[in-house]
């Protein structure tokens, strides 16, 4: 074993309580205390050969710890010194940078990661997070329902903005842009905002409910802060992003914004399975499910354990503790089941993840025989059947739209 | 099949010029066309079910369309107004986004992308690129060679300053900052920037040649702003970025930004490898430099195939053909090799990927028997061989630098 990386296992060490500890899943090429070794080094303050420039006394105070070496599991304290505080990339090219690429490993995954109270605490969390938006909605008890305006890319603003009402008026709380419908020729970003605000008030005057429309502002960072100004003029309370197509950087200035502004984040994850789906390598969803609640992010999607996308119910739960679990005071960032979704799945998801999730069905609401207006209904129906504990097959008996919707797609 | 994934297979169409174009390697859960037609659904304008609000007319002039599928490869074009130009989050969003962690796939991996001119265009692309860099430099023909202050993190501002010296002396070009070293207690954004600075200039004058030093902006978008604005204040040339922690929104910000300061972007690629390495599933890391470069990234990590990154040669000639080849007229970004690089990987390096390339050596400079000044020598004795034709061997007979450097690390 390369003796630059020896220096790193401490196997009798306990981690401090103000230092960062991750685990890893790895698989090492050769050797096991090698391979973690190079992972610690790495990531703190090693390299892969001896330096004339590295003092040991410094190496102690600064150099991260392999604290415990199992079969294919390392956990490693990183001192917060190694950190900048409220620097989220700074953070990630440190505990999950170049590590990933290192020859001593041939699959490395970054599977949890503790952030003491000192780091929390430099950073925003969310600002209104799952009560906060409660007390928006005043919804006290029941999961929230929404939809994503579909087809995902195509319809006018105008076009839009008439599906969104259909389905307020229908019954749902929320209405989300499709995560990558940003300002395209055919659906501007502004004309889009105000006629689908507009309708939103519309709706709220008619069904005597407050109405939620998370808008897409995702973009370089000025142009999103713009369009976060500009969403706040029209008197609207939400922003959405693509979390991470947009990145850390932006992210956090988002939510900086957002604060001056008083306006929630809704955080959809695209690309994230491009580095969480494969179970040996990249970085678990639920620690990309921290990090947006600690940067700020009031609602993230998920998964569903039950629609189109890949996750199991494991999983899932998994990234709902992410969100829930006490955190240094940080408020707790709403859980949002997306994807596939329809009706049917309702008492499910209700079951497997309780009241405080949002449900939001693109394609099952749109879908809907009637269309949008009904598919916005039988979505509510579910619900309140969940709610009022009656079976949908109960339910549908006095429930066309539910039983419609059901009629096609069935029980799932 | 489903018949909502079907009238996405065109396997006749013939891309448009103006359309983008993407080639994914990919291995289906069940059928291959069904699968196919699910990507190009996801991405485009789909979803799993049958929609009230999709008409056929609009289907057909914004639908995504599988020209191509062969064994584990598809190819899709996108008509180009389902892109917002110049927003490269929203384009990852859609052919990068959901699409990784759909049921259909068991695999799916980015293999390239085609940007089409229009596209191209809506991106600066970088300010000075290859030639722009040589131009500030001076050196027309060699390769350039620099270094990364190591240890990693733990040296004081002072102490990182000095060794900044003493490879700039030592006969180096350019001096790095670590990417994960971006402003914490132990050595201050502003500090270190200005003590190196000032070495910097110190070392210009006493070699009579031009000095690079690359200090790491990475932040939160405003504040790595403002640490690129100090940077010019003080007379610096660049400022380095880790692109992938930092995010796209981030990095087109901060490329709009370096316009008016006139800076050079150095482009760390820390993290790439969580979603890079896995060869069937993710994003290939020519894509990301594709990417990078047509944001405006002047310099790119881009492997080494010899030292301790797992990249082989090959993937590393197709990062610098991502950087390298004809792209609309935006110019050409300069490709770094670093990672476990010390003077005897030059030959080969050169050998492999030409003249037009930065290498830097980390520990290869500083782990040095007599310290960095004679690391950074030993370097330099080394490009200078190559551009000579003189072997190592044959060099080191009259380079004590060079012979120690040998000595310590053998040949590679």
């Amino acid at each position: 074993m390369k003796n630059v990386y020896k220096q790193y296992i401490k196997k009798r060490y306990k981690p401090k309580r103000n230092e960062i500890v991750c685990e890893f899943y790895f698989e090492p090429r050769k050797k096991a205390r090698e391979a973690a070794g190079a992972i610690a080094a790495e990531s703190s303050t090693g390299t892969w050969t001896t330096l004339s420039t590295m003092q040991l006394k410094r190496m102690a105070k600064f150099g991260a710890k392999v604290f415990e070496l199992k079969k294919n599991k390392v956990k490693i304290a990183y001192p917060l010194d190694l950190f900048e505080l409220g620097n989220m990339p700074q953070i990630y090219s440190s505990i999950a940078g170049n590590i990933f690429g290192m020859k001593e490993i041939k699959n490395l995954r970054l599977v949890d990661v503790y952030f003491p109270a000192k780091l929390t605490k430099s950073f925003k969390g969310p600002q209104f997070g799952l009560q906060g938006v409660r007390k928006i909605l005043g919804v006290k008890k029941r999961p929230l329902c929404g939809t994503i305006v579909k087809p995902k890319l195509g319809l006018t603003s105008k076009e839009h903005a008439k599906v969104a009402y259909e389905s307020w008026i229908g019954g749902l709380d929320i209405v989300k842009d499709d995560e990558n419908l940003t300002s395209q020729p055919f659906n501007k970003f502004k004309q889009r905002a105000r006629q689908t605000i507009k309708l939103k008030k519309k709706a709220e005057k008619e069904t005597g409910e407050k109405k939620i429309y998370m808008c897409n502002v995702t973009a370089e960072t000025n142009e999103m802060l713009k369009r976060a100004k500009f969403l706040k003029s029209l008197g609207n309370e939400y922003a959405m992003v693509d979390i991470l197509t947009a990145g850390w950087s932006g992210l956090q200035s988002l939510r900086n914004e957002l604060q001056k502004l008083k306006l929630v984040i809704h955080g959809h994850r695209a690309m994230h399975a491009a580095f969480t789906r494969n179970p040996k390598h990249g970085i678990k969803m639920s620690v990309i499910a921290k990090t947006a609640r600690l940067i700020g992010v009031d609602q993230l999607h998920i998964g569903t354990a039950v629609g189109k996308m890949a996750e199991d119910k494991k999983a899932v739960l998994e990234n709902i503790a992410a969100l829930k679990n006490k955190m240094s005071g940080i408020k707790r960032t709403f859980p949002v089941c997306s994807g596939g979704l329809q009706p049917a799945h309702v008492p499910k998801l209700v079951k497997y993840f309780g009241h405080d999730i949002i449900i939001q069905a693109g394609g099952g609401v749109h879908g809907h025989p009637k269309g949008t207006k009904a598919g916005a209904r039988a979505m509510r129906q579910a619900i309140d059947a969940v709610m009022k504990k009656i079976s949908l097959k109960k339910y549908i008996k006095k429930h066309n739209e539910l039983r419609l919707a059901i009629k096609k797609w069935g029980y799932k």
